[in-house]
């Protein structure tokens, strides 16, 4: 008893110390104090349950889906086949019993140095409806696997969708759990900013690797679709064995409906799914004034955004702009310095980034008013501006980004050396509900959220802190 | 007598005035007060001289000369023939009456929404002495035209070179002065910084006007090299008209020695000539990090530039970063913020860039200390850094850029809003001549020059005022 009282004092300067830190972070930002095992993870052996073959003669394997159009009135329908081609054809319909709708695709393989891919099929399902559940199948003639999806309901400013936001995924133990958590969940589509399955960090870029992924993800992507950033793990770049295409095993494998949103290229497009319009970029693609990807940029914010059909804008990147981690610190700020006065002028609601692997988000902030000759160029609160989320923290085999740098600058709102995933809800125009889900270790927290105001909307409201 | 004697004062307030403005210019800058006609000049007619098809049935035209390796100990001749392939073949030797060597090339055609290109012949030349003038010939079978070179010297630390150098040509009356002012300087070898023909200037991107201009540049580009670098002239991307290759008419035209610098494109290569070590860059390409540009460049300055084998350092693009025109301001910074540091650390002599309809050149500045949270983004004198010159004003349609920002920023060391020319005549080792030639109006004048030391072997020397 005596011991206790004499902890009381002890107590109470802790409680003045918390708060005193509390106050800190209001004014300057958070850093989560909670530190993950340091350690770089492992990847899942290749025997590994979830990299598992399906049974049956050339079962189609790595099925996944993602949008065939700008809405999700078609899909498209990817798998792969390794003893032969097989079949091409998909029969869909809206009960497992009757699948009475079919579309056939095309399927190809690629050479990367050493490795041949398995026939790799792509097949879109067109004219579906929205918000409606479909089963298809595929491996007619010798295997047959049935799934299903969801399309997404029709775009429109009122329309409450939920979104999964997962970035820099690989196959390890770690991996797993972020997708384990994510489905616990309960997104109906992922917002992917890049970096998928690391086949690039074993020897000769060993293409196996995309299938091993492939065959991980497959229990959420066959389901639901997913829309997919580059990542520098996805350029393959290897000349040093003859491999100079970038994007080869990335492009081949993950299509993008690229060609409905007016782009030229993959690697560049934007979805509208429920009340967002979702504009993905590629960080590894040229941006330079006059490049495809910079006129694409231009027209799809001018012409194409309408916030009034679809009040959200989101827009996807790998290499995030505003980060305060000593990893891959300023590594986006030659593609800021192109294009946030754009995104700025834009009132985009939500800046999706990856590549570092812990979580951070930013204030509203902006660095837009420099012109060489005036010096300024420090990030100011700017309600106009995004907010910026790094979520590069799926949980893959590089390990964690544990290097923050210290202060932590008034640009950054919260930040955390964790694996993990985020969603993002949203309710109507005007609200929506963020939150970022630490995974570790083993349990699932929600260590940061935040009630997003639409900037189009609600363009005065300040919702960062 | 009287009127003369109540001018002197007058004329002394004047010289007064005159010595306060070049004291002011000497360290603020000089904005040159000489003003060329503003408007816009026009293309020379298809019926010109210069545009002329050779006589003789399929006779080779559009015949072009560029490096065929690092050093000019190859040489890449490239031809267009009309009415069918005829030969691949080049003969070549030391005498007109003695070309007993032969080397054979391909030929390919291309389209261009409603236009397809002649055959478009490239032969490499291997095997050549350095320093020895060769005669060279194509057309085979039917019209034979005669042409000859003088390969570079080898390569070494104190090899006298004259290069001229050109940007953004076109095909104006205004574009034949600059080329015939260039003609009479007498350079070996020309860097181009970008923006050949402006095909794209006219409607449908008449690719015929591609070739007119390779008619046009003939009289120089067939007898000694050019060394080619993409402007965004370049680039003919037209997705209107379903043309979506960057670079397509660019490309198959005009070949560079990319492979025999480690590169993987033709869009960024080096060369070494005479004393110096050349690297090309492309403004309209990837540059982020981990990107094959990027990738090379990394490499090309930290193990393949040799100071004491060749001391001169030039790197060329063709969207400057330091430019203090209205036009074009900040449109480089993207790509300056992404490689600025590497070049100052390489201890680079001189960038050269176009884009920009006028002159101007930079004192030694450098802007590579913003860390983002000190606000540090203000270029300041650095003896380590590069000298910028910016020599878009070939000629070009688009008419000159004469809307300087005011005041003259300290970074910019002479302006002036005139088309021209410039040289750079490598001495040694630590010594370089530069110069300028304004070349209007019919008149060619010497308006800069400087001297340049060597930053490897003459780092503390600021020549750059």
């Amino acid at each position: 008893m005596g011991a206790r009282h004499q902890l009381l004092p002890l107590a109470a300067l802790l409680l003045l110390l918390l708060l005193l830190a509390a106050a800190a972070g209001a004014s300057g930002g958070v850093t989560s104090g909670y530190r993950r095992k340091a350690e770089a993870t492992a990847d899942m052996p290749l025997d590994a349950d979830v990299f598992r073959v399906p049974p049956g003669y050339n079962a189609p394997q790595q099925v996944h889906i993602t949008l065939g159009d700008q809405t999700g009135a078609a899909m498209t329908v990817s798998w792969v086949t390794a003893s032969e081609p097989g079949s091409d054809t998909v029969a869909y319909g809206r009960s497992p019993g009757k699948m009475d709708l079919s579309a056939r695709g095309t399927h190809a393989r690629y050479d990367y140095y050493n490795y041949t891919s398995g026939f790799i099929h792509h097949c879109t399902l067109a004219n579906l409806k929205h918000g409606v559940k479909y089963w298809y199948a595929m491996g007619f003639g010798h295997t047959v696997r049935t799934f299903w999806f969801t399309t997404p309901p029709k775009p429109g400013p009122d329309v409450p969708f939920k979104f999964g936001l997962i970035g820099d995924l690989g196959q390890t133990f770690d991996s797993n759990s972020t997708l384990s958590h994510y489905e616990a969940n309960g997104g109906s589509a992922v917002l992917f900013v890049g970096d998928l399955s690391y086949a690039d960090s074993y020897p000769l870029h060993d293409n196996n690797r995309w299938d091993t992924w492939a065959r991980f993800v497959e229990r959420s992507v066959a389901y639901q679709p997913w829309l997919w950033t580059a990542g520098n793990h996805e350029l393959d770049y290897a000349p040093e064995i003859g491999e100079t295409t970038p994007f080869k095993p990335f492009t081949r494998r993950y299509p993008t409906p690229f060609r409905a949103s007016g782009s030229t290229e993959p690697l560049w497009y934007s979805v509208k799914i429920a009340s967002a319009h979702v504009v993905v970029l590629s960080s590894y693609s040229a941006y330079g004034q006059y490049t495809p990807q910079w006129a694409w940029l231009d027209e799809e914010l001018r012409l194409r955004v309408d916030r009034r059909a679809t009040p959200w804008l989101v827009v996807l990147i790998h290499s995030p702009w505003y980060n305060s981690n000593g990893y891959h610190y300023m590594e986006g700020e030659s593609m800021r310095v192109q294009f946030e006065r754009w995104l700025v002028d834009a009132r985009v609601d939500l800046v999706l980034a990856g590549h570092v692997h812990s979580y951070e988000r930013s204030r509203r902030v902006s660095n837009v008013v420099y012109d060489i000759v005036n010096g300024k160029a420090t990030p100011v609160r700017d309600l106009d501006a995004p907010m910026y989320v790094n979520i590069g923290d799926g949980g893959n085999i590089e390990g964690i980004a544990d290097n923050f740098t210290r202060p932590q600058p008034r640009y950054s709102a919260f930040r955390e050396a964790s694996f993990g995933h985020a969603t993002l809800e949203i309710k109507n125009r005007t609200h929506a509900y963020y939150e970022w889900h630490r995974n570790h270790d083993g349990a699932k927290v929600v260590a940061d959220s935040v009630w997003l105001t639409n900037r189009y909307w609600m363009p005065t409201q300040d919702d960062s802190n």
